[in-house]
């Protein structure tokens, strides 16, 4: 009798619970989509029916999870500490690179080669040990205010995006960030802000080297590149850190491409989904021609492919949660 | 009034399935430091209560969870697939390392350096993909039996230890394995054998590449090591991929000096165990000397560092689970 008194309880309460799980997504075809996949992978009567430790859902983070305009958030961290290291660099002024991140210029910024911008990050990511590195991304997100909405960085996080993690958590999917900005830097908020533990972060990252300082080990973050994981090196991240398929996967650049294409090869269901900036009342329109978050090949193969493209304009109906 | 009754059923239904956690275990003063301490890092009225998120307990593989005499387990598996491979390598048998492998010499094997060591693995891990070489390893386990005992694998595996990651998860732990052995070699029976998935899986690995062929995507092993996680690569294992502190760690050789190190260090309470291999009727007895395995720094040094040394020979009951 207890038994059957507390089903009857749970059933209630995850109803209720429920309720509609994606508040924030409009009554458009690409929601019915999402919610389709979710309840055939989750029905055991039904043929897609996909057991719950095979439920992993990827998620991109920068332009997916949370904003990434005028330029990606890790990015001006780093120039902020560039900016704070400098004093103690006078060199620094004489150099170009430098010069253009301690003068705030963000079009010669942007115009940079890829090796050009590695340096400048492994220059501002190195020289501390783990937990120091945590300690200083913990005060940047903690003080640091978005140069145009004036808004926290991690209150620039979309809330659809948070309801459909959740959403998905709920129907028993492990979610993971698979991001080629820096683990280390993620992991700091990931938790608090996304409900995604640290272990669930993949993301690139420097080597690190034990050490011992009178007795004390630490963590030394060396600066030099281990893994890049963005492109062909997502599936390889995703093989590496999680050791299985996905069974949902979430972008929104190019950089996200190999990433979507590995888990739609998944035996069995999947769905792999990008989201399109075109926005440019609530966040920012860009697609092709970005230099951040270019979406080009994705953006003309997602139909062929079968890929979900869900426009920010048209299926969401709240873009960043409310203060 | 549901409410209550769905407390009070599941009080009697915890009770229950826990009974005696870890039967396997004498009633010995090391088996009451390990509950005494799950009790109070559980307790939320203790302060030593560590919230649930942060329970994180790291295991080693080889020596710890299952046997490594008379050599790891996947040196085995090695050797059996360079005999495999062999019959398409005529050169080998001009080549000392691979001839001693191809002749079953154990003792040569036992007495080569770890380079030599290193390139049979590589030889013997590279050359498929990472699905193909799955498919290998768990017929491999499937088939292959122990040259002593004529057991599995896979039931070479320790009854206490099963039962200690049991009682951790049910103790709300997410358990972890960090071994020197290969991620992708342990992540075939992780999951049936220990109950830990894939992606709590920490090992050493070679590198891997995102191919296609013909539109079909995969994932090709490169035979060049990305990472050895043994030794001081062990807490750089566990920040790269559980990216927190361990609470418990549990390790038999100086393999897992660091990473014990490592976890002791951690701010607030921590367990650090090595497994002791003293039993050489129901097992095998081993240490300071030993080619495999050796424990020699963790033994001379465990009292004064406060790590519990578990005797398998006093501590446990039974060793392996019954068939």
């Amino acid at each position: 009798m207890q038994r059957i008194l507390c089903l009857i309880f749970a059933l209630i309460a995850s109803t209720a619970v429920l309720g509609d799980p994606l508040p924030s997504w409009r009554d458009t075809e690409n929601r019915k989509v999402i919610m389709d996949f979710v309840q055939r992978v989750t029905d055991p009567e039904h043929e897609d029916f996909v057991k719950a430790s095979e439920r992993i859902a990827v998620f991109d983070n920068d332009g997916t999870l949370w904003a990434e305009q005028p330029f990606y958030f890790q990015g001006l961290f780093a120039f902020d500490r560039i900016r704070e290291m400098a004093p103690d660099h006078p060199d620094w002024a004489e150099q170009t690179s430098f010069k253009a991140v301690i003068e705030h210029d963000i079009p010669s910024i942007k115009a940079m080669k890829k090796e050009t911008l590695l340096d400048l990050a492994l220059t501002a990511h190195g020289d501390l040990n783990t937990d120091q590195f945590s300690e200083v991304v913990t005060h940047w997100l903690a003080v640091a205010r978005h140069p145009t909405t004036g808004r926290a960085y991690t209150d620039m996080v979309y809330q659809p995006m948070l309801e459909l993690l959740e959403y998905l958590r709920s129907q028993g999917f492990k979610t993971f960030i698979v991001s080629g900005g820096g683990t280390g830097f993620i992991r700091t908020f990931s938790e608090p802000v996304y409900g995604i533990p640290p272990e669930q972060v993949v993301g690139s990252s420097v080597q690190a080297k034990y050490r011992s300082n009178n007795g004390q080990p630490f963590l030394e973050k060396v600066p030099q590149l281990w893994f890049i994981n963005d492109g062909p090196g997502k599936p390889v991240g995703i093989h590496q850190h999680i050791g299985r398929r996905p069974l949902l996967a979430v972008g929104n650049s190019d950089g996200d491409f190999e990433m979507l294409e590995w888990t739609s090869a998944r035996q069995g269901p999947s769905l792999s989904i990008l989201i399109h900036h075109d926005d440019d009342q609530r966040e920012w329109a860009y697609d092709k021609n970005s230099g951040v978050g270019r979406l080009n090949r994705g953006l003309g193969e997602a139909a062929d492919r079968g890929w979900l493209l869900v426009s920010m304009k048209q299926d969401w109906n709240r873009i960043f949660p409310q203060r």
